[in-house]
């Protein structure tokens, strides 16, 4: 492992050394003479001897050492990070190839292998057929934020003229639509891979290429049969990563989060999940002592200063939202043929301190409401239509949401946003 | 579920639906009177009735119906696949919105759905932390084969000088520089997503979109840990998806497979892998009846017919290469430092019908043996490196192996390559 600390006394030598199975250092204890000048924090070092049952209170063994070889030294003087201080997450971030060697990103990159592993268990025991939606695609699914093309580049230069498809290729921006091909033959799949936006964005929230976990249904006529699977999975996935990782989100609760966000989704996460219709968040809204900087009104998007007071006027647990105006949403949600405040059977779900976690809709399976569009989205519809729904996550935010991490780029390995690819 | 088949007699309807869990469709018998102009071949149905023991030796539970309702019909005339027809691969390919809807392609989904679920599973039990490596990324891995360059489309055009990223950014070929960051970290980590190649290729074997799963290994000082974990993932992959769609796998031997494929994967799954070094692969080459197109001379890369020709004479098994000439290797693998032919810990696993499926090196772990590379690289070098290897494994090529499929763009479920890029 490596050494995060080194003490020596004058007949006792203390180490710790962490090999990123955990938060936690095993303890090494040796005699004096073992200390080597290369013997430095951020050291890599090969460590035998005999596991014991410690006689301290903060740990159950340690490891009386009898023989100490470092593999591979630490420049401390230039390592950017610094034995025992807690760097700010703004600090590390400069360093994209060292920063995994704190105890923050550590417990953060745990955290999310333990949550894709538990996002991956839950369909896979509701019996969901995992698709590989493509990353480079020829659709833009609903014209969501500006897209990256792709060009070849062949001795330095891009062919313009030339495409490598033959037509304009670009980064996919939802794997939606072909996990809807896919509704057509499997009554349940999901999708967990990297979506793309070139917004030129310096925000916390945005990334260029960020995860999302996406799902469709077959055979479902009902917004609650889509808001049960988000609830599920959304406990199911908390509950795992709670009892896989708890010292690693005590670190983010005690060290990084905002105080008012610590209990946000672990306090809270079994707690049954609110559901209100977007025309009562209207009136909800309307009757607020609060003034906004947006007026509520119906048939105007719900900003997030709207989704925020929502959150916080049910009780600051996650509350779905229902039935959104028919003008405000994309031609695949389904008519709820209601009036005269005509609405789609879309759904939104918003959680304390971040807003929309996921969002996600019936799709309008019955052919003459979308007849004037795609010929392959029509002949979805004309070989065994099914009704069916979906809905997607955006993986970087429930990991903000579950830590109350701030900044969107401290919760994935290697961020990508305007003007910055480091490695 | 989709009906697959209808048959009407003068007493009573059986229909077969099925749901896309499984192969297998479920009987349904129902009264004639049930039987509507809609309810043919391909419609979606909603049966209600009683699941009960079937008194035919085909199945051991028919449905009774009680209601049958058609949700979506199909028109037959239209639709491409036909009742109780088995399409060519080259046929349904030109259907990529509905080939799901054949038996082989939905067993082809379920096969790949199940074998990324072992494999990452595998990792999983054995420790690893799970990474999403990026896919846009400003380095080029091993200037293997051409790039994808990213660019962003404002309004249909694209702003050559300004870069979104302020440099060049491509689609990764490989997620190895940024594994060797978090092995750093971390014992153990792997990752498992698309990569890209912009390879001009209209080949069985290609294609521009393919997905890679990545492993690496610290405090790894033999090329041996390597191997074993290759073949470890290979038989607890193969093994897990055999005894979970075992239907599903037969249908590929059965009907897609060439006949001298077969047994390749299955048969043999749990019988030890071979390994021998290079320079034994050349003395064999040099010794055979055969007379081969490229003739086998020390310091030459092995061709497609040199590996063929080896799996066969060990046996037609898995078989490991290692030891690979020094100047055939790039920088990052380890110097073995032995002469007068100098060679690197490199391995290829090699696998009957295929060719290479793995690659895999021990990496230069000693600042001074690559002194003048990447400042980056080095500093993973300079604070507490380890020694350190990995693999990585083209996962297409494996469900190729594992099926006996002969065109890569039928592993995968929206093939991308040079010409063709549809949804």
């Amino acid at each position: 492992g490596w050494v995060r600390s080194v003490r020596s006394q004058k007949e006792v030598l203390f180490l710790h050394i962490n090999d990123g199975s955990s938060l936690e250092s095993l303890q090494v204890v040796a005699d004096p003479s073992l200390e080597t000048r290369d013997l430095t924090f951020g050291s890599a070092v090969e460590v035998q001897g005999k596991l014991v049952k410690s006689p301290h209170r903060m740990q159950n063994m340690e490891l009386k050492a009898e023989t100490i070889r470092v593999v591979g030294p630490c420049d401390v003087w230039s390592f950017p990070l610094k034995m025992k201080e807690r760097h700010p997450l703004e600090y590390i971030r400069q360093f994209p190839h060292l920063r995994c060697r704190s105890n923050t990103l550590s417990s953060l990159l745990r955290v999310r292998s333990e949550a894709t592993a538990a996002i991956h268990s839950f369909f896979k025991e509701n019996g969901y057929v995992h698709i590989h939606t493509p990353i480079i695609t020829s659709n833009d699914c609903e014209g969501a934020g500006e897209l990256f093309k792709i060009e070849v580049s062949l001795a330095g230069e891009s062919r313009e003229k030339d495409h490598f498809f033959d037509v304009p290729a670009f980064l996919t921006v939802s794997g939606q639509l072909h996990l809807e091909v896919m509704a057509g033959a499997f009554t349940h799949v999901f999708t967990f891979g990297p979506t793309f936006r070139a917004e030129n964005s310096q925000s916390r929230r945005h990334l260029a290429e960020f995860y999302m976990v996406e799902a469709e249904l077959s055979f479902t006529e009902s917004l609650q049969d889509i808001t049960q699977v988000m609830e599920d999975l959304l406990k199911t996935a908390t509950s795992t990563v709670l009892s896989k990782c708890p010292h690693d989100v005590e670190l983010f609760h005690k060290y990084v989060a905002p105080a008012q966000k610590v209990t946000n989704a672990t306090g809270k996460c079994c707690n049954p999940f609110m559901l209100i219709s977007y025309s009562e968040a209207v009136e909800i809204l309307k009757q607020a002592a609060q003034t906004f900087t947006f007026k509520p009104e119906w048939g105007c998007d719900l900003q997030t200063e709207h989704e925020k007071y929502l959150v916080k006027h049910c009780g600051e647990v996650p509350l779905f939202v229902i039935n959104y105006p028919y003008d405000l949403k994309p031609f695949y949600m389904r008519d709820n043929e209601d009036g005269p405040q005509h609405t789609v059977a879309a759904v939104d779900l918003l959680v304390p301190g971040i807003g929309e976690l996921c969002g996600g809709s019936l799709r309008e399976e019955r052919l003459h409401f979308i007849e004037s569009r795609l010929q392959r989205y029509l002949d979805l519809r004309k070989f065994g239509s099914v009704p069916h729904g979906g809905f997607g996550m955006g993986f970087e935010r429930y990991l903000q949401y579950l830590l109350g991490v701030d900044n969107i780029k401290d919760v994935i390995p290697f961020p990508r946003f305007s003007h910055s690819c480091l490695l």
